[in-house]
């Protein structure tokens, strides 16, 4: 066995033995095979593809490359979720929070953002004080003593992934069902993570833009997390709207934490939150679907779920004040509103320009240096399939700056459709695999 | 247009244009292209193929990457001849000598060899004095003068394939007809040549075993050629037992000479050096291909070939006297007659094993860096589909040392095969793709 044979074997559209796969990642890994080797094995892949076994092994081998958190000290199971990213889903600052509140116990971490918005960790930090960088023995008691905690990586996860990932960025290898869900099923189960449900994004603002690369995506994950052990499932789920009606980190925080109070809810991001709050109760052995679904509304419906995501802040370091009282989130002080340039229906929204948008105004980066404005994003007035009048309010932006108010309105008009007719719009939950 | 677009588009089975092409082949060899971007376009390319157009593309713009030899002041059309290499194939040194006895051009570029035996430059270093490293001038001189000229490489020909071909032999991407056309043709284009005859081998003994990829690749490279306004033809011969009684350098200058001055002359040898040569008078424009067998026949039975050998050795150092009295020639001191281990019918060579044998005595390189025992090699008794009796001779070895004697034994014997039948002995000259 050699990098060679290996390299010529899925050339030719051969399937990997589990010592080959082994050997290149451990080879790769520790540098002992090269940059260009590994790209060439990457691009056979995404080519000729990898069936189900190679897949888990993949991700075996790129998730033994490194640490995995060790959570045998966490009473109860260890439940998580995941999503593939989507342009205003703050749905784990809901879920969690819920789960928390029915009894699961969920010692998450999260990552940050690179593209459009932040990610969960970004969203956080918009809470003064709120800590992310934790050990494992601080995420664990904390789950332990409230039954939730969210911070950023521990340890060295998945080297294997990182710098596979870097390497798939610059050759045009990232778009391939095996090597995405070995990517995030390889740091998914080095979280120590035993109940694990996905939310796989599908549409105009997600990475899989159509239903049946969505599906492909979450059966190869699901089927990975079988393979080594875990109780999975995935929610296929539509991406093609912003989820909510804020995008942007800060607003994120405020919208999850009004949904929690009961102040105004979007009802598709309740839905949703509520939907992946209850499978990862079930998975975690508290009940069945049903039951656990009607237990996550009445945690939000009692408060309980909100004082969990305010336990968390003020475990984390956090002022839990701002999940109140939202004028102590970070806010742009500069704002504009934007109007429908016709009357008619909101026919629809080209997601991923909608978050495009929200990178322009500084909520997202570009880099991994990048530094974020925490108080920039969109607040929509309307949503897609709603009625409205020529001049009336579509949106509003903000940020520190008005540097990117005009790209970014540019970007917001070009990514809507205003047309006669009521367009249909798809079902938020579209498919379970499990 | 960018790098990351290129390389996607091979990727999901598309066309390159001419810009593409141009833009990576010139990017890779300033070096503003990396390593492992090149390597996963070369897999793509691999599985997903290229085009005609897109082969001769790359072919101009690896040409077009470095110096191109100035051969418009050669008298006559500029000639040349191509092997893809085979194992005791010498055809150079007897086609080359006929073509300029009959009036031909032939100011030729040969490689070193890498791998069994070595190539047509240090077959010629077997001659005593004999200088390969000459200006472009004094190949065009030495051309004018007498027809002929063989030397090494002079100036920085096609950089772009010496640098792509390094990264193919550790990335299992040399297996593709439009890389290895590409390859062989920049070069070929790159020496000047006008009039160009392929001889393309098929068997166990060459690089393609199989006849229908031979007949693919000539068909690549003759697309190639008359695209960039080239006058070529290509011959699919058999390689599936040595070419000639004799492998290793000395010895197949001695063979080469022997056979132009009618001493003693392996048939297949003789038709094979004959036809090459017609091929190319033809394409000189110098009568037709039948004319010109005829032709290259007398200038071997008048001894004016060999003539044209001894001057071309002269007029580059070289010792004449060598080539009619062949001790003076290179040849190992020790020696060893294998045996036929059985009567029969030889019915089968492992060609490829012959060419590892001769590399065990020393007669090829495994690295550029190696040196060559010019002296070493293999003399065959006996052909393929002759009657045998056993414990006759088969053939003999020869070395500096006796070092590698019992592995080359080893290697001879177990690629040999002595069956009670007669076996089906296929056609030297299989097609004739023009």
């Amino acid at each position: 066995m050699n990098t060679y044979s290996i390299l010529a074997k899925k050339r030719d559209g051969g399937t990997l033995t589990p010592d080959e796969i082994r050997f290149f990642i451990q080879g790769y890994t520790k540098g002992e095979i090269a940059d260009y080797q590994a790209s060439a094995l990457l691009m056979a892949i995404c080519i000729n593809g990898m069936n189900a076994d190679e897949t888990s092994e993949l991700t075996l081998a790129m998730l033994q490359s490194g640490d995995q958190a060790d959570l045998s000290s966490l009473a109860g199971i260890p439940c998580d979720k995941h999503s593939t990213g989507g342009v205003g889903d703050k749905t784990s600052l809901i879920t969690v929070p819920i789960v928390a509140a029915c009894g699961g116990s969920v010692a998450k971490m999260s990552g940050r953002g690179l593209g459009f918005t932040g990610g969960t960790i970004d969203k956080l930090e918009s809470i003064p004080g709120f800590r992310t960088a934790l050990t494992v023995e601080e995420m664990v008691n904390y789950t332990n003593r409230s039954g939730l905690c969210i911070c950023g990586q521990t340890g060295s996860l998945a080297p294997a992934d990182k710098k596979l990932y870097a390497l798939r960025d610059v050759t045009a290898t990232v778009d391939s069902i095996p090597l995405i869900a070995a990517s995030i099923m390889s740091k998914k189960l080095a979280s120590g993570a035993q109940a694990i449900v996905l939310d796989v994004k599908t549409g105009s603002g997600a990475f899989m833009k159509e239903e049946a690369d969505s599906v492909a995506l979450a059966e190869a994950m699901v089927g990975i997390g079988k393979s080594a052990g875990r109780r999975i499932a995935a929610l296929i789920t539509d991406m093609d709207q912003p989820l909510g009606r804020c995008v942007g980190n800060g607003l994120e925080v405020r919208e999850a934490a009004e949904l929690l109070q009961g102040k105004s809810a979007d009802d598709r991001l309740y839905r949703l939150s509520v939907e992946l709050a209850a499978r990862m109760l079930a998975l975690s052995g508290l009940g069945t679907v049903e039951d656990c679904r009607v237990r996550a509304g009445e945690a939000v419906s009692s408060g309980k779920a909100f004082e969990k995501l305010c336990r968390m802040a003020q475990q984390q370091g956090g002022d839990p004040r701002a999940l109140e009282q939202p004028e102590r989130l970070p806010q742009g002080k500069f704002s504009r509103i934007i109007k429908a340039p016709r009357s008619g229906y909101l026919s629809r929204i080209d997601t991923a320009r909608i978050g495009h948008a929200a990178g322009l105004l500084g909520a997202g980066r570009v880099k991994k240096e990048d530094s974020i404005d925490l108080g920039a994003g969109i607040i929509f007035a309307r949503r897609k399939g709603e009625k409205l009048q020529a001049g009336e309010e579509l949106c509003r932006i903000c940020a520190g700056s008005e540097a990117g108010f005009s790209a970014a309105e540019e970007a917001i008009l070009g990514g809507m459709e205003i047309s006669d007719c009521s367009p249909v719009c798809k079902e938020l939950i579209r498919q379970v695999i499990e």
